[in-house]
């Protein structure tokens, strides 16, 4: 089966891609140390895998934690829900986690597990094109604020990555191409053959054949784990991974977690990044054209919620985890396959694009 | 001044312990990365030193968090008070945080320095015993819970540790005597030779006198960075730094944190496991005696509370961080200067001395 290998020293793990992982007993059992397991999942994911899982950890003393669906249970208060359901019902630094579902199980999920008793093991099985091709790998946990997302969380890395390409078959539409966004997100920032070949592949990825997804799981985990593996704190390549991130975040903290998806904030946000490098001639409106066309390709938004000002955005960039010295820092693409970046955009540049 | 060092590869950092080094401003300063800081502190503290430390940072820019004392306050909530605080005030990922105050302070400040849009830099100034010679170095981070102390923090350490003596002149008596009970752990758990320095310099502590502190503060802190070196993430030495605890936290949870202080739980903990030894045959009753004499001289309790049954300790035991597949585990002295960790105490036995 396609294994990628993320190489952080002794925090090195495998990323397993392949269909029907969830009937491999020996592999979900591979990672898990000792005998306690809690699967954190939700309640739409809950009824279509939670069993299958279970059934394949009979000889682990199994429980779990069914969250509500949804960006607005990535919260401080879910978190101490986790601890109290630990605590609880005892278990011990040897328990593994398993985040079980989208990205905000595995964040949350990440979280609890670097939180709990100080640290203890997790596994992510992400089910859902973004977490799949993005916030399952790299170690990136968090809960959201109202005041800001992903802005209480740790480095923390999972002890494995399982993805089940077939548990995009029960992805709602919708979800399938707010999680493109992150696809195309690879592809723009540092890799224009993968670009093209989304380009070429818009209708095999759409009609869900396998092989297809398949291979673009493991194109973007694998640009993932080269970037991650030699930034693993984001002191300097890892923020390209945000291109589209600023402006997305911006828009999702206004318009209120889960109202647009998470990866339509981003679709937007990379839009507005694009607009912003051309104001600046850094980008070729022809490139700007072909990022749009993509994006739409997938039915995602290319246009920031009306109602949003400048300064609605200012305020919410103005927090920003990137940002150096009070000054705002945007990941700019400066061709489809480069990107740098930049604190040197100007008020009167972000007026006029937005 | 005496000058230690953690040394922990990257994350290594350097321990002062001196008089008048609220005066300090080189060294004050020296440790800060960016132009921002934000001190945490509470309003028993915050009158007697955030002035005087204010005015040597001026160069900075600087606001505070004032929490209300107490063991109470190391809660989620004040977690989440701080991080509201820091996202109000656009704080950056450059902003160093600086705990001034005890173990309380430093704790929850450390937990907040980790997660705070995944980790920013801090500094400890200790100003009780306690954290002086215990929780400031070492990097355990933590929050309690309802259902146990410490069980929601991470291993994150400071990048530097100023250790004022002359601040121990405000600190009341009850609070200095209960710090005394981590010092006199040091030398139960491993260091025979201080712990009969100890028994011949109970005056001199008493009446603080200064030179006779600071040898004792610097001890700790040696005994307490060799050990941190050796096991960062407590994965085996680092666990006999518990000596006490199992039984001190069990007694902190069942009587509401803040009533017994953490040290005189500890004392009384390090009691319990001295009987827990004599009753095993691993302790001599004449050592135990030393051991008594000593936790008294500083007006330590001895005894558990009447009202707490065996039942009551075992319950809150069974979610002690140290306990392994659901066995409880205990640190246990087998003489003045040397201890083990056991998993093989029997029901009865605890009944016996509980």
């Amino acid at each position: 089966m396609p294994t990628l290998n993320l190489e952080l020293g002794p925090r090195s793990y495998p990323i397993y891609i392949d269909s029907a992982l969830f009937d491999d007993e020996e592999l979900l059992s591979a990672h898990i140390r000792a005998k306690r397991i809690c699967i954190v999942t939700n309640n739409i994911v809950a009824p279509l895998y939670l069993e299958a899982i279970k059934s394949k950890l009979t000889k682990f003393e199994l429980d779990e934690i069914i969250l509500p669906d949804g960006e607005a249970e990535k919260s401080l208060a879910n978190f101490e829900r986790i601890m109290s359901h630990l605590l609880a019902n005892t278990h011990g630094r040897d328990t593994t986690l398993i985040a079980l579902g989208g990205g905000v199980i595995g964040d949350i999920t990440g979280f609890a597990a670097a939180s709990y008793q100080r640290g203890i093991d997790f596994i992510q099985i992400p089910t859902t094109v973004l977490s799949q091709v993005d916030s399952s790998v790299g170690g990136k946990t968090a809960v959201n604020h109202s005041l800001g997302k992903n802005m209480i969380g740790a480095f923390y890395q999972p002890k494995a990555v399982i993805i089940d390409i077939d548990s995009l078959a029960t992805l709602p539409l919708r979800e399938f191409n707010a999680g493109m966004a992150e696809v195309i997100k690879y592809g723009i920032l540092g890799d224009y053959e993968f670009f093209v070949w989304l380009e070429n592949n818009i209708n095999a990825i759409k009609s869900g054949d396998k092989s297809t997804l398949s291979k673009m799981i493991e194109r973007c985990c694998q640009c993932k784990a080269d970037i991650v593996a030699n930034d693993e704190t984001e002191t300097g390549v890892r923020a390209l991974l945000n291109l589209g991130h600023t402006f997305g975040h911006a828009i999702e903290a206004e318009q209120g977690y889960g109202n647009w998806l998470h990866g339509e904030a981003v679709a937007t946000g990379m839009v507005l990044a694009g607009k912003l490098a051309v104001a600046m001639n850094l980008l070729e409106v022809s490139d700007l054209c072909r990022i749009e066309a993509l994006i739409e390709a997938f039915d995602l938004p290319l246009q920031a919620p009306e109602t949003m000002s400048c300064n609605d955005f200012i305020r919410h960039m103005s927090r920003d985890k990137k940002n150096i010295g009070g000054k705002l820092r945007f990941i700019i693409p400066t061709a489809i396959g480069k990107s740098e970046i930049r604190d040197d955009i100007t008020q009167e540049t972000l007026q006029q694009i937005l």
